[in-house]
């Protein structure tokens, strides 16, 4: 926990003065991205202290041939993770042929770094003693742009202070890149081809095995106070880089300034023959447009996401920099635009978790993206594992299972399985469910069904295939049991009946004949065309319902509670608050058999179960699970606070709400779990949305409208958000006194309000 | 499973004809080793095909950085294993300067390769056809000294049957070896020096980390038909390496040969700067006494092993070959004279398990050892364990243990924990009982108490601890459970009470209780050194009594058998038999979550407790769990079919012992498992013995006194053996009709068969 290191402040992250051993945890904070590309906020110049260099390219990728201890059958060969990716944003930088570095400066002065999310720029600035006594003044302005994913530019100026100086600008680019977690301290790219014309330099290189190609890029311009000079660029070239320096003599006080743009072509968008001259066309339009207007641009653009995504808190700054920090990293991972690509973990801002796709999309993110964008992002969003469903069956085939069942992977790029801990790769199933529940929940939301004929269909009933086979009859209970499963917990391993998983499993299998009973009747094309090529009979759907009603579902009569897992009982249960200080986490601080004999939890595991399906549950059967189990849960894991926050907010415990909502919100700025450094959790990010809209807000979908039933933090005056409902904007208003809402456009909207019906009109009131 | 690849002899391993393809598996066959080091049957001429090298010196280990997916809390850094170390057999051949290598040879004829047990060496002839159409006989005898155990020897014989010839032959040294099960690819030995003078070489190696100092050695004489050469030797030298090559031009149908005298000396033994004179002087014992002399003392020491060791199996050759096979390896591996050494799951003959000790020891090998060696082997043994106490309380102290508590390693070299899998190094904690029940077993069949105040209960009461805080109290059973463990059945992981383990824990808090009582009243002196040693106090003791007391079994009321553990009758129980051949072995065709949640077994678990405590059971109830757990049992653990052997004697199913019996004794020598290229199973070859032992001759411990319950197999015309009781040999002798015995010296010993006693003479009647 770092808590005040970050400044307040409604719409930047500032950071003062500068601290070598911070330089990583900024690294990750302070990263920049657009979605189709992003980094770290690694320095321009050269640096000779502690940094993570990190630059990645959404969708490339490279299966690194995976580590284990002991291989057990079923383990999949590679661990396919995103790549660190050529570094185009290096400047070095000269003075009087001193490098600047701001590990061996005498002395860093006035350093301050912006990452202003408002207007989608990351700006440091300082002022620096060199050895030579020169005193320098850096500002470094960077942005990737929005408007051209494939445009990065920077703006890096400088001005000695204490004397007249040669500056050397050598902006390159370096195709020499390895990942800090390689399994195998293998390269995983290779330099096809390195090349410099004019002002222009250019890197072809490829990934080794996935051969996707890559162009890296760059164009530099110089001014001298603002008016751009003529400065002869010198080449320098070696097998994996390209730099091309320019010098100029200055006087004291000037401000002589470099602008480089720069950025990614890749073979997903362009043909492997073309990549410079793809570059060439984006050089071309960055630099007649120049520095300042393609800011313009980017803030414009930002503006518009900020139009729609924002959520605005009144009377509390940390909590309002918390929520926008969220939706910014959100937007800067993940813009939709492409079905190709998904969120990972750690999005652009670090290696961990390989920038693969979790379940944490369809449980977490696809939230977000289905009511602050257009609805076909979230639909994209599905269409990835419809895309991926033949390496889901594949997956599932690996394990045994036959006709046509699929496991979705834990992890993957592309679909196939990259993870490989026993427990979680093969155990972890119930990240099918959430396949099948973000299914539901795009359908309740969007009220677009089309999505379930046309691709959600097989599915779902590949996944029901999968829950029929994975379930065994126990002559014991005289039910079906699921056995040998993780639950979300992970803090339990290969446990029977997890109850979570097993009420997945019944739903799904219920909510996928329902749709086929359905589609049946009211698609009779698409009907026919899924039943041939999925060759399902009447004879397996009896299979299916004799398990989805014969399931197990483990409970203490003593307690009135559903229990997590069989067994659960015969744990020492005694609540986190007996745990002494230096035992948390528990993850740091324990043996893994001891937090597995444990009874404590990592996040939200019957209770995700009370999150996805509240309605199946009353609120006093809520009360009854969350006063069971919150208290055994340490949260160490980012998904869990947001689920309890929203809990908590609809049992009418708003300060404990509010407590979970700052952890949530402000995990990676205060950094709870000294792991910053390692990237920031941006899939989590999007439980922080929830835990406003769904929490605070009580946003529901009911009987196709929406329905809210507000509650303010003591702490706060007001809030406020929008959400694009069925095509329509609406935006919601929470005061201390009244809510009130807005619909864009000329039809109205009608809206619950703590169960009461509401015309909202284009206007505001309540 | 290859039945009949290797000829079945009652004293040796043969195999006749050359194929390429089973070189490895023959590597791992025919491998030879005297206790102090051993190796696999390479070749020693060049050869370019598939081979596993391999050259091991007992105790000598590398800490190989540890290789596992995702850490957890609590693994070891590193892995202890034995190393690969320099080669000394190498003897590069070349005729006319063509070099002989059989993998490159035009024909190869008359290959036979015999290990000839009785004798103890290894002998191996062919006639090949070189390239240059020249026809070699070759005939290379092999062995490591069980009498100067720093000694090898090997006479290499060539007979150029079709021309004149200039034979070359170029004895070498090779310290530049790695590991092929190396984690990380790195090398292991620094070589120290190369020396050559006269017709000796030397390299002295140490191992990196552990530091091990190695000196390898060498010195070759010719002889022409049969008589000493002087021929002058052409040293070379590299960097690890040394040859000196001898070329003498022999005319057709002479016979040239090497003798070369070889082997390691290491500082285990002797001061690191002494290693070259401590070689010299082996070497000068060695060529005093020549290669004939040296083969004939061999075959007397082993003569020795075999008068007490040997059993020998009337009417079945292959039964014979198979407890032969068995018996050689176990001697090979171990021979008990010192108590740093133990007995690794593959003794000398591959890398797999790291060399290292395993639970194998206590609970297999210790029973075979105490009965046909001196009761001190047994005893060094267990102060093997006791050496290694200290370590084994740090390696609870890491996992959370408080107070003194040990947890033995799952696998060691020195102590320390090498495994690491979560559920194996963390879980598998039965291991700990068998540690306890390894000095119980020893005072049972010794009768030398004296070990348990000088060391046992030191060790007994750490294990006490251990148990009794790994235990906890279930407010759900009112008793105390043990949750997340590993049985020796480890097809299931991370289960809740163990029958097994929950057993093996009581048991261990009661016998430690009562031996604490014991040397409370009988070795007073002991008592208070223990007590102060320890700290323990009588309010500990009464902890201890109340979880043993009160421990909870699982229990089918409907079966009326012991469960597993906890939950196992929600399996879809089905019997083995059910299962398809293309299904088996299961661990290597189904993925590993299928097999944990599947009812089969690997090995014995429930069964294995009924075998150590088999007092503690009624026959019936024996035969009701045995019908219960043996039909859902795999025997996937080469450590499973000698249980179930004995059992299935005793209950008089003699069909089904014997096919346990040969599936035990031959599962290296027919390959069952199709893996022995990896090396051969050596602790489970004490299981063989005890089949044989204790399963067909019924022998127990009652009351002080041998007893005996024989039954003989219906393909068998008789068998016997003899064994070490408390300083006595006894010699039994079943035949079809009677079972005599006989005793060594003028003491008779009083003997049960069948329950009557009986005064055994030092004469042939029963």
């Amino acid at each position: 926990m770092n808590q005040d290191y970050i400044k307040p402040d409604a719409w930047s992250i500032i950071e003062e003065g500068f601290d070598a051993t911070r330089v990583e945890s900024s690294e990750s904070l302070f990263s920049i991205g657009n979605g189709a590309m992003g980094q770290r906020a690694n320095f321009e110049e050269k640096y000779t202290g502690d940094t993570f260099q990190g630059s990645y390219i959404a969708g490339v990728f490279y299966p690194d041939k995976t580590k284990v201890g002991w291989w057990k059958n079923g383990y999949p060969e590679y661990f396919a993770k995103v790549l660190n990716a050529p570094n185009w944003i290096g400047i070095n930088v000269a003075i009087n042929e001193e490098t600047l570095d701001l590990n061996t400066c005498k002395e860093v002065k006035d350093f301050v770094r912006e990452l202003n999310m408002k207007e989608g720029y990351h700006q440091r600035s300082f002022v620096a003693v060199m050895p030579n006594d020169l005193e320098v003044k850096v500002t470094a302005t960077r942005f990737l742009s929005i408007v051209d994913d494939e445009l990065g530019a920077i703006n890096y100026e400088v001005e000695v202070l204490n004397a007249d100086a040669v500056v050397k600008f050598m902006p390159y680019l370096d195709g020499g890149i390895t990942n800090r977690d390689a399994n195998w301290e293998e390269r995983f790219w290779q330099t096809l081809e390195v090349r410099a014309e004019n002002d222009q330099a250019f890197v072809v290189s490829k990934t080794l095995k996935t051969e996707y190609h890559v162009g890296t890029y760059m164009q530099s311009e110089v001014t001298l106070n603002g008016e751009k000079l003529q400065v002869e660029g010198e080449v320098e070239k070696a097998e994996d880089q390209v730099s091309i320096a320019y010098a100029v003599k200055v006087g004291k006080g000037e401000k002589i300034a470099l602008q480089k743009y720069a950025g990614y072509v890749t073979d997903m968008n362009h043909n492997q023959d073309s990549l410079i001259a793809a570059a060439k066309n984006v050089l071309q339009k960055a630099t007649t447009s120049g520095f300042a207007q393609l800011l313009q641009e980017q803030k414009e653009a930002w503006a518009k996401i900020w139009e729609m995504a924002d959520i605005t808190i009144d009377g509390d700054v940390k909590a309002q920099q918390g929520i926008r920090f969220n939706i910014f990293q959100l937007n800067q991972t993940y813009l939709g635009k492409d079905e190709r690509l998904n969120i990972g973990p750690k999005g652009f801002t670090g290696e961990k978790y390989g920038g693969s796709t979790y379940w944490d999309t369809e449980a977490y993110c696809i939230p977000f993206y289905m009511a602050t964008k257009d609805q076909q992002v979230a639909r994209n969003l599905l269409t990835y594992r419809y895309n991926h469903l033949e390496k889901a069956k594949e997956n599932a085939q690996k394990l045994g299972f036959t006709n046509g069942a699929a496991l979705y992977p834990m992890v993957t790029m592309n679909g196939e399985e990259s993870h490989n801990e026993w427990e979680i790769t093969f155990e972890e199933i119930h990240r099918n469910g959430a396949m099948v529940f973000a299914i539901y929940n795009y359908v309740r939301f969007t009220g677009d069904y089309s999505y379930v004929p046309e691709m959600g269909l097989e599915v779902m009933i590949a996944i029901a295939r999968f829950w029929q086979q994975r379930a065994n009859f126990s002559k014991n209970w005289n039910k079906y049991v699921i056995l040998g499963v993780t639950g979300p917990n992970e803090y339990e391993n290969n446990v029977n009946n997890n109850w979570y998983t097993n009420y997945l499993a019944k739903w799904c299998i219920e909510y996928c004949i329902e749709n086929i009973e359905k589609i049946k009747v009211e698609y009779a094309e698409d009907y026919s065309r899924i039943m041939t090529k999925t060759s399902l009979e009447a004879e397996e759907i009896t299979k299916w319902k004799e398990v989805a009603e014969n399931m197990y579902f483990p409970y203490s009569e003593k307690f009135g509670v559903y229990l997590q897992q069989d067994g659960f009982l015969d744990k020492a249960i005694e609540p986190v608050s007996t745990l002494s200080k230096k035992q948390r986490p528990i993850n740091q601080n324990w043996s893994w058999d001891r937090i597995l004999r444990s009874c404590y939890i990592k996040q939200a595991d019957v209770l995700q179960g009370f999150y996805l399906f509240e309605d199946h549950f009353s609120e006093e059967n809520l009360e009854k699970h969350f006063d069971f189990y919150e208290p055994i849960t340490v949260h160490e894991s980012s998904l869990s606070p947001c689920v309890h926050s929203i809990q908590a907010a609809k049992l009418g415990r708003m300060e404990q709400a509010y407590t979970f909502y700052l952890r949530t919100s402000r995990l990676d700025l205060d950094d709870y779990n000294q792991e910053v450094k390692e990237g920031c959790h941006i899939t989590s990010m999007a439980g922080t949305w929830m835990s406003i809209v769904e929490g605070f807000g009580g946003m529901r979908v009911v009987d196709g409208k929406l329905s809210f039933t507000p509650q303010l933090p003591e702490q706060w005056n007001g809030f406020s958000f929008k959400v694009n409902f069925r095509n329509q904007i609406l935006k919601i208003n929470i005061g201390k006194n009244e809510t009130t809402f807005s619909v864009d456009g000329n039809d109205p909207m009608t809206v619950l309000l703590n169960g009461e019906a509401i015309e909202v009109q284009n206007t505001l009131k309540s």
